[in-house]
Parts: structure tokens; C-alpha cells; sequence
């Protein structure tokens, strides 16, 4: 049990010893009700075949939802990054999840990731605007141009994400290139 | 020597003690010359009266410099905040450091900072654009925002540092404001 809980990301030898005895301790029944938890959420979530995201039924919630039919897609690397999209409570758009980011050092190429899915996906017309939401790192950024670039002859309009100080930060303690990105992207007021 | 010590920023009672020790092992002319150079450099070094600044000559080199006067100028809250605007490289203009943000809740209004001076700085008619570069918190929002209200009947171009994502952020961690603040600031690729 020790062996199988430290697995999980940080949780390390002690903590995975701390969390056995509790679980040695607990009723029998709650124990099965937390293994069945994990084995049946892991056999119910699938990948919903339209965006990517995690879903129980295909296509997901958002996918299907008509208020967020309004021509805007928002291009993430990760479903975690969807929960902080969503987080934000102001994006009221649709999502397409790209599990992963191109990454020649990884041998990460543009068929490793889904971009046909994408491309399939605006083939529709329904979109308008896609919003590249990937990280502010090189993979991120080399995603964002690459697909801006497959996007751009069909007519969409692409956009980033705005690098800059982020909200309560100190100047002082700003790294030079995101002080360059925001002189770089300052704005009329 | 050691409460003396204690007294600066991120010195506690055990380093100002392991710095004192320190002092006492070192040869009497090092001590003096240490002693000095804090504070003949705290007598010489003074405020630019043109810009602001820390400098030993006023008007400062950089207010001085005839590269430098490009029609920008960049409006900073403290002295670091120049030096970290130096550090990117790249901004090649003039500067003005207010001293403080207008900040309510602590009794700073506009005239306890130096907008005044500022103001006298750009009938000059020589800058063609203001930059805000302060922080982008409650008090350096409140301040861009109070300037820039005085400086768009002048027919001054006013632009704010960008908001958004710094560089190699992860939008996972990255708090609701700034990546609202990013989606808002989005820009065509």
C-alpha cells in the first residue's frame, strides 16, 4: 500500500507511510467506498472526442452547451489549464485541450498533440476567433505561432494571451523579460 | 554595533551578530574605509531634481544624456524600480520616479508624491509619451489612472506596462485576476 501511494506526485515515502496507517484505520466499508471512488472515476472519465477535456459523457457539458456557441475557442495545453480558465469566471467561450505543447527537444512534433482535431473541429466555420491560452514558455509560445500560422490563410482571426506583470506584482521583482513584454505590449489608457 | 546592524531590512540579531564579529576581525583600515564609503556615499548621493532619481550630480546622467531624449518618458514609483527598467535593456527614454503611489488608506494623496513636478517636467512640451510603469497593484493602478486623467487634456499619449502572464508562467498557477486581466489584453498574432 506504501509502495503504491508514494507513487502519486508529492507524496514521498513518509507521507505515503502517514496515509496507510490512516487508511489501515478507517471502517472497512469507507476504504471500499475510496477504492471504488478511484477505480470508477477512472473507468467513467474519458476524453471528450470534441475538445479533449475530461468528461463523463461525449461530447462534454461545454461542448454541448449553446451559450458557449458564440465563435470563440480558447486553445489550452491541459485539462487542468480548462479548470483554470474556468476559475476565472469570465471566459464564456469553448475550449480545445491540446494535451501537450510542442516540444522538438522532447520529440514533441505537431502530430503528437491534438492539432488535427482542432483543424477538423474549425473546418465547421462555426468559430471565429481562436484564443492561443497556451503557457508563456518557449514550447507554449512555439505552439501558439505554429498554429496561428495553420490558421491565418483560412480567415480566423487568432489571438494570444497577454504577457506582462501579472496583477500585484513589483517591478522591482519582475525578470527582465517580462518587464521587455510589458513595455512591448503597453497599452493607449 | 550589533543594534545597529539588527536595524537593516533582512538583517536579524544573529547575522547582524555574525557581521559584527566579522567587522571586529577585519584590520582597522578596512573598517574605516567600509564605514566611510556608507556614509560619504549617503552624503553625496542625492535626489535628481529633474527626474527624481538617486544621483551624485544633478541633473543626473540620464536626464542629462541627449540619447535619452526620445519624447518618452517613463513614470516609476521608487528608485529600484529605474534600476530594474535598466536592467531589461531595452527601454532607451527618459524617466520620473514619483516617490510613492497615491494610496488613500495611508494618506498619500496626489501631492505627497511627485506629480507636481511631473507636471512642470512635460509643459516643456518635449515628451510625446507618458509611460505608466507603476506596479500593477490597487495604489500603482490608482496612481496611472489619477495621471493619466491630467495628462489627456495636454494631448500627451499616455500608455500603460501591459497586464498579463509573466514569462515561463504556468496558466495552472496562475491567479484569476492576471489571467483575466490576460484574456482581456489579448492580442492579434
Amino acid at each position: 500500500m506504501i509502495n503504491q501511494l508514494s507513487k502519486l506526485p508529492g507524496i514521498g515515502q513518509k507521507t505515503a507511510q502517514r496515509l496507510a496507517y490512516h487508511i489501515l484505520g478507517m471502517p472497512e466499508e469507507q476504504v471500499r467506498e475510496l477504492a471504488s471512488a478511484l477505480y470508477s472515476g477512472k473507468k467513467r472519465v474519458r476524453l471528450c472526442s470534441v475538445c479533449g477535456n475530461y468528461t463523463e459523457n461525449d461530447p462534454c457539458a461545454m461542448c454541448e452547451d449553446p451559450e458557449r456557441m458564440n465563435g470563440m475557442l480558447c486553445v489550452v495545453k491541459d485539462p487542468r489549464d480548462v479548470a483554470a480558465m474556468e476559475r476565472m469566471r469570465d471566459y464564456r467561450g469553448q475550449y480545445h485541450v491540446l494535451h501537450g505543447a510542442i516540444s522538438p527537444m522532447d520529440g514533441i512534433g505537431p502530430d503528437d498533440i491534438r492539432i488535427r482535431e482542432l483543424m477538423t473541429r474549425l473546418a465547421s466555420g462555426d468559430i471565429t476567433e481562436v484564443i492561443m491560452a497556451t503557457n508563456p514558455d518557449v514550447e507554449g509560445e512555439a505552439t501558439a505561432v505554429y498554429i496561428s500560422k495553420l490558421l491565418k490563410p483560412m480567415g480566423i482571426r487568432v489571438t494570444r494571451i497577454a504577457h506582462g506583470m501579472p496583477v500585484g506584482g513589483d517591478l522591482e521583482y519582475t525578470d527582465e523579460l517580462t518587464l521587455f513584454k510589458a513595455m512591448e505590449g503597453r497599452r493607449e489608457m
